[in-house]
């Protein structure tokens, strides 16, 4: 069975587990204090970040790269579109969420607000928060733009993207930060991938500290 | 014709730019200082990044998507292997240095020493200079222990993997940031890569206020 080393509200362990949850593979979680490095660790990631999976072949690292050896290795149900223009649109919005909006949103405001406390790096700079409230406006917006003309966020298909973004957005509504009523057509989109069993676990999820909103785990919210 | 919007001393731009020529593709280039966005910049890319190709098709955003899309599209000569275990260890390894290298090194010496002046935000801050001078020890030593073991970085041929390590060691090698001395295999595996066709137009790159070392261009340096 294989294994994934995690943290609860970190976007790239959550996207993973969505991946493996969708494909229905079997795997169970180690929780990792990733940012207290120890020699256990760095053999398995080199580069000391989470996730990392381990299978009976190894240890694999770095999650865009963990999402699409799972989509080689379990095409079924493929996560990744068939044509060469659908499949760059997905990776484009990987791209998007996993550096633009994690840059700008998730380590503005989850970084702020939980991991400066859980890892004793001192209080919350507003400055980073104001700045994350105000670009988290913007990406809905853009998600709206999308999912406008698209059923889901790269095009007629769920696929990857769509759980990449989920991945980062669940972890900011753990923590109230995601303004549903901004856009009705990103909510009814969030709505439909929450509802998923492979979202089940995660919305389960309890970080010591920090309480989630009731709304978090209602699949009416 | 293919037009690529870049900048000459963006790791990003370079690694499609090497890509592009490698697999000679046909293309120009346009040079967009991305700091200042413009409306047109936004419609070519709403993330306001650059590298950006241009097709007969549109306009293709996130370097790493854009290098699947032209492997896709141009498989030959091929820059991803074959096997799913390989391609996964390619994808890490573009992971690795697009993220864990430009976070801990590009973006502390090419962004304080080049982009600061450049885009006017003020002197060098001494201590991201250290602590990326630094952190380039320990990438290189990294690499070293790679290829040590394989004759490219991903493996036993030539990858993807390779133009991205090697577009970001070119930008900080531009500004004499790079120890060649530091590891023998490091160096003749640059050698090799340097000395492709596909490397000479980013060979000849010149950005005023900055003059690149004699051995810059040398490939015997």
């Amino acid at each position: 069975m294989y294994r994934l080393y995690h943290y609860p509200l970190s976007p790239f362990s959550r996207k993973v587990r969505l991946v493996l949850a969708e494909k229905r593979v079997e795997f169970d979680l180690q929780e990792v204090r990733y940012w207290e490095p120890e020699p256990d660790m760095l053999r398995r990631n080199p580069a000391g970040k989470i996730p990392v999976l381990r299978t009976q072949n190894g240890f694999y690292a770095e999650s865009a790269a963990i999402c699409e050896y799972l989509e080689d290795l379990h095409p079924d149900p493929p996560l990744m579109p068939q044509s060469i223009e659908k499949r760059y649109e997905v990776r484009r919005l990987n791209g998007w969420f996993d550096d633009k909006f994690y840059r700008e949103v998730t380590e503005k405001l989850l970084g702020e607000r939980v991991f400066r406390k859980v890892q004793g790096t001192g209080y919350p700079v507003s400055e980073n928060v104001k700045s994350g409230l105000k670009a988290i406006k913007l990406h809905l917006d853009y998600m709206a733009e999308l999912l406008d003309q698209r059923r889901w966020l790269a095009g007629g298909e769920m696929s990857l993207a769509d759980f990449t973004a989920a991945a980062h957005l669940s972890c900011l509504d753990y923590i109230s930060d995601v303004d549903w009523n901004r856009s009705a057509t990103v909510k009814d989109w969030y709505a439909k991938i929450k509802s998923r069993p492979a979202f089940r676990k995660i919305l389960a999820d309890q970080v010591p500290g920090f309480q989630p909103p009731p709304h978090y785990a209602d699949l009416d919210f």
